[in-house]
């Protein structure tokens, strides 16, 4: 039995860095990838503390670039060598929702998650439904351009798509974490007249969001949210909230803080029941979209990077190796420096 | 001071038929109204016992068909003794909600709603805007034929436009009433595979979905809502919920009886903060609007009934005269004989 070194989810709470099995071919359209580069995401915390309930027994991980090493006997568009990124849910392509376009909805699985799909912090993964749900990654590209395409960059730009984010409208960003900043720069391309961003006492997340083209920040222990923000749209309101906290109070901040016809879409993912103030809002004709990005635009999201629209560079706060990926979670976990992305190379 | 009758708001939870000063011009683009028919809405109620909060001192009413009995000098499209309808309220064209398409935020008003702007259970009527709000209706319809377009079935019809029903969508409408049945009207004009209406015990009502479409009737004392709906559904739940009743648990219902991607419209009026169980359904990707109807399509929903694509008669159970106005209002509050819509003719 061949084995890999891998992040391990042995039980609640826990993490540990361990020898696994390697894994290997199990369905004629599986492959194997050596993963060349993997990044820590909040879900993996949600899952380790069971606010994702999962039972545990199995390698984390979910966002990944990789060359491929073996091809199952069905696989003709990827050869050994090819170098490739995939998203969290290995969709089938065949299913309902695939043929709906509704990606994110197979119900593959999505790898690190649970004992039957394990995760992309290790040398190796096996990627089911690969031709259906890998993507080459080109030439002019490298790991670290393309890492954040298919997770968190395509959560922002589902967030911006479901709120119709349109020239000239106010767009307020709750949440200055990988995704809020993402939607931001995701935001940006199609012409709002301001971005605000929300978010905690962080100077270096809030800096990151001016870098990527905010044009106000709101720190929210030192300001009323709602009142700035009327402030600034002189009492109108904004036209569109992206939440990409997932809490109750900056739910309720963002279906207040738009005005009438106002789009508010959650993307962060929201553990429990959330009291919205609908009394306030009925007459406003708010919309309220929510729940997990679109995944199928991995191909257009990584060519607007190749074209200079989106450059999620400013994300990478950390380089570290996979033999250091507990203490990388420590530091992710506590941010007790300035972390945003923790890239991890096996 | 020529004087009428009319429904008077003169105080909290008190109605008064009484004479009052008969409305004249106040402005060019004014035209006044001899009211041939009006209607009671449940808005009336919220208005009177404060749910809708109002300063009393005003004559209620907002739905209406009338005759023109005098124009003001810039209306050149209306003449003394066109029969036309009009909207609760009486947009201006002018304003930017106007040229946007969203007549029901231009801030003209509600007729009866405020002493700014009286309303239509009286024999007479001041409506302001004449020639951007004022539809003529048809020769070959009655005043009984339209009078549910401009509020009601606005209503109705926006919550199907806003939930994007279409054909094969399982459809669930909460709330057996006048919008209700008017959103079950229009959601039947789009093919879905089946329409289920989920109303309280008050068979009269149910039974008129049944006329006008319902393939199913859930009584919600005496079922599982939730349940009931994914059994009929093989455990897919609903594409489409709407609202029509606006209170906290029918909202809760409606938010988790639908699907994956399902779209949830609320057009009952929402008194408060609302408890929604988005960790339970945030997964479900699904959408929720809410708000006031769409009252720009008044022609074309009488286009519906003319061309018998529509036909909301089994709704009128009561023809009252406005002198009997105290004693249906009664009637429509206490519910104690089977009432929908009471028609009173000035």
């Amino acid at each position: 039995m061949k084995s890999m070194k891998a992040l391990y989810f042995p039980e609640l709470h826990k993490i540990e860095l361990r020898q696994v099995e390697k894994p290997a071919l199990k369905d004629e359209n599986d492959v194997i990838v050596k993963i060349t580069l993997t990044t820590i995401c909040g879900s993996d915390l949600h899952i380790i503390h069971g606010a994702i309930p999962s039972k545990p027994g199995f390698v984390l991980g979910h966002e990944y670039v990789g060359v491929i090493e073996e091809v199952g006997s069905a696989v003709k568009n990827f050869q050994k060598g090819d170098r490739v990124i995939g998203p969290p849910v290995p969709f089938c392509g065949k299913c309902d929702s695939c043929h709906a376009g509704d990606y994110a909805h197979c119900n593959a699985g999505i790898h690190g998650s649970s004992c039957h799909l394990w995760g992309t912090h290790a040398e190796y993964m096996r990627v089911p439904n690969a031709e259906a749900c890998l993507v080459h990654v080109p030439d002019e590209l490298s790991d670290e351009d393309v890492i954040f395409t298919a997770d968190i960059l395509s959560t922002g730009y589902s967030a911006v798509m479901q709120a119709k984010v349109k020239p000239l409208d106010t767009v307020v960003i709750f949440g200055a974490g990988p995704v809020g900043l993402s939607a931001l720069a995701a935001a940006k391309l199609y012409s709002p007249r301001e971005i605000i961003l929300v978010g905690r006492k962080d100077k270096f997340r809030l800096n990151v969001g001016k870098k990527i083209g905010a044009t106000d920040i709101i720190v929210s222990s030192e300001e009323d949210v709602i009142s700035t923000i009327k402030k600034l749209t002189n009492g109108r309101g904004a036209d569109v909230a992206i939440d990409a906290v997932g809490v109750e109070p900056t739910i309720q901040q963002a279906v207040r803080c738009v005005g009438i016809n106002g789009r508010v879409s959650v993307v962060g993912i929201s553990g429990a029941n959330v009291t919205l103030p609908l009394g306030e809002v009925f007459f406003n004709n708010i919309s309220i979209d929510m729940g997990l990005g679109d995944i199928g635009h991995v191909k257009y999201l990584m060519n607007l990077i190749k074209e200079k629209f989106i450059d999620l560079s400013p994300l990478i706060t950390h380089r570290m190796r996979l033999d250091e990926i507990e203490e990388a979670f420590k530091l992710f976990e506590n941010r007790n420096e300035d972390v945003l992305k923790i890239l991890v190379k096996p």
